[in-house]
């Protein structure tokens, strides 16, 4: 366990009995939802952090479950003492959101109405929903304003959400890796993820839990086709290039080659498909490729952020090209536009998407300098 | 039928029943390949022009096959009278390779030992057996020197390989949107298609002949893969955005949203899953990922290319990222190290890798103009 840990956690659990209606039109009657909190909250409330999760996380965001685990939760490096979201100083709350496979309510839990688990009857989720519900989640834990929402890739959508939804509620929204909507070329890749995993017949039109079986290899495939989004192919490069696993590119080489990149990836698909719910990653990538910020404002982002009082720090990596630095700028230029304060950076990354949950030197130092400023007004 | 057609072609066929080596040790007692040509020699037997097709290539590049075809051969907008290979004055040859589908032999085919199909047992390829197979097709048609090996993308690897193994037999190398060997994100792409492939419960272990089963979902998921591979974001936006098919993204909404892109990619899948065969298309992905110009020349390309002695021109596409101006600027430095006549140009085009294919104007004068220069020396 690092010193610059929140150290062991427990996580939380919060029940709503008010119904909840959502954009799909359906009605949750009751739900839970999962949470840690790391740091403590001030007296005057103001000291709170809300951290959303992005496609296939959770709420175990910093520290550890026990003395034993050897890994910490999934954004360590930028939560904690000293950290960007520096807990000596803030107070903050990470759920696993509605719909998740961690312990909140999902296609996994037991829907009230059958007695079996939801599995694909579970209603479909937007953006919005989480939002919703992590608002009533913030009415349980007495916080009226959030200090910052914060968020990357899809948890970045959240935070923009939060920011045109309840604009009194949040004084400051972080916007890490993300985009307004998705590209065609983006939903298509989640296309080809659900693809993978309906077409696996052992996700039974969904009902998997019910028949006992487990849709392993096609939820493993669509984490593989994720995984090689999130990379950039420089880092590939430097992680794998063409080094061989085994066997032998030789002329007359008996045992055939394979490349280390194969089996990495079908290691990383294999972990993950042991560890996430087919129906919830399904949903989750419906999420993403319904969000449209300024749909319902005429197509028009500057009309949608008009709706914002908050400050925005927007931040993007170079060679991200799911979420390209582009994307980044369309929401900065938006934000300008229409007048809303805004700090914005791309920082030099090799690690693609992924490099939000990387400990690059410049991204902290940058993150960290904002949160300081987010602190000076707690 | 277009009027710059090369009109009605009829393919051809041609057995070798000397045995072929291949380079993984294996030995093809004999085999059958199946091509097509376009243009009439000439009595020097000077302009012929050899057109190597790409992963899911096949013989018929040009042309129709009878009045009533809708649609003709693959590279029809490069291939015809005026044309950038102009068959007014090149005699051109197009085959189906070495383990293909579209009858040459491949894993379709009976294997003589077994008096079953090949199947999964059809020997592993690697782009010199067809370098090796097409000399001899050559000699078969009496070709000594081609006047220029041309080819895209695979297609290009061939070129160069045909410039380092048989560097007598050709006067000009022309490889458009390719690259020397490909980098780990290309491999795992590849790795992905190969796996959707043999999750499918219908490949039964490349066994499907035998076994009277298709696996059409593996082999349509591995092509969706591919084919947004093959495309660029700008292209994905330009050609779909965000438009739907069906449904709405309305709150509320009944039915629930589908993309056009969504559609595009499964039409797109299911069609080639009808046409292909799955056990090739692992074969031509292998041959793909092994390929590596220069690795028995101590990894260095300008050692390579000093066993050429024919001029090269390069192409690559601004928005190729399978197969980037980069891995493109990569061979022309290694042919200007190692002294060889090189002719590159980037062209600016929107459709990514596909664009190699497309009737992109600049593309066609480019490669119309060096192809004048080669014929001039017919």
């Amino acid at each position: 366990m690092k010193t610059s840990s929140v150290g062991i956690v427990t996580p939380q659990r919060a029940r709503f009995d008010e119904p909840l209606a959502l954009a799909c039109g359906r009605v949750l009657t009751a739900y839970e939802l999962v949470y840690e909190t790391y740091g403590t909250l001030n007296s005057a409330r103001s000291n709170a952090v809300l951290v959303c999760h992005a496609l296939s996380g959770h709420h175990h965001a910093a520290g550890y479950h026990s003395a034993e685990d050897r890994k910490p939760g999934w954004w360590d490096e930028c939560i904690g003492p000293g950290k960007p979201i520096d807990t000596n100083h803030f107070f903050v709350v990470s759920l696993n959101n509605l719909g998740g496979c961690h312990g909140s309510t999902g296609p996994t839990s037991i829907n009230p109405a059958t007695g079996a688990p939801w599995g694909p009857d579970f209603p479909s989720l937007r953006v919005r929903d989480w939002v919703h519900s992590q608002a009533r989640l913030a009415d349980r834990l007495g916080i009226d304003c959030w200090a910052a929402v914060v968020g990357g890739s899809l948890g970045g959508m959240q935070a923009m959400r939060w920011a045109l939804l309840y604009p009194t509620r949040l004084r400051h929204c972080v916007v890490i890796a993300s985009a307004m909507r998705l590209s065609a070329q983006n939903i298509a890749f989640n296309e080809i993820a659900r693809q993978a995993i309906q077409a696996d017949p052992g996700f039974a039109d969904g009902h998997y839990l019910a028949r006992n079986t487990v849709p392993a290899k096609g939820l493993a495939l669509a984490r593989m086709v994720g995984h090689i989004t999130y990379l950039s192919d420089d880092a590939m490069a430097d992680k794998f290039g063409r080094d061989l696993r085994s066997g032998s590119l030789e002329l007359g080489g008996e045992e055939p080659a394979e490349f280390q990149v194969q089996s990495y990836l079908r290691y990383q698909g294999n972990q993950f498909s042991g560890s996430f719910d087919a129906n919830t990653y399904i949903l989750m990538t419906q999420a993403l490729d319904f969000f449209d910020l300024a749909r319902e404002y005429g197509d028009d982002p500057v009309a949608a952020f008009r709706e914002a009082s908050c400050a925005f720090l927007v931040l993007s990596f170079s060679t991200d090209w799911r979420f390209s630095p582009s994307r980044s700028r369309e929401i900065v230029d938006a934000l300008i536009a229409a007048d809303r304060p805004v700090t914005y950076a791309e920082i030099e990354a090799n690690e693609g998407h992924d490099a939000f949950l990387m400990p690059i030197p410049r991204y902290l130092a940058l993150f960290g300098a904002y949160m300081q400023r987010v602190r000076g007004a707690c």
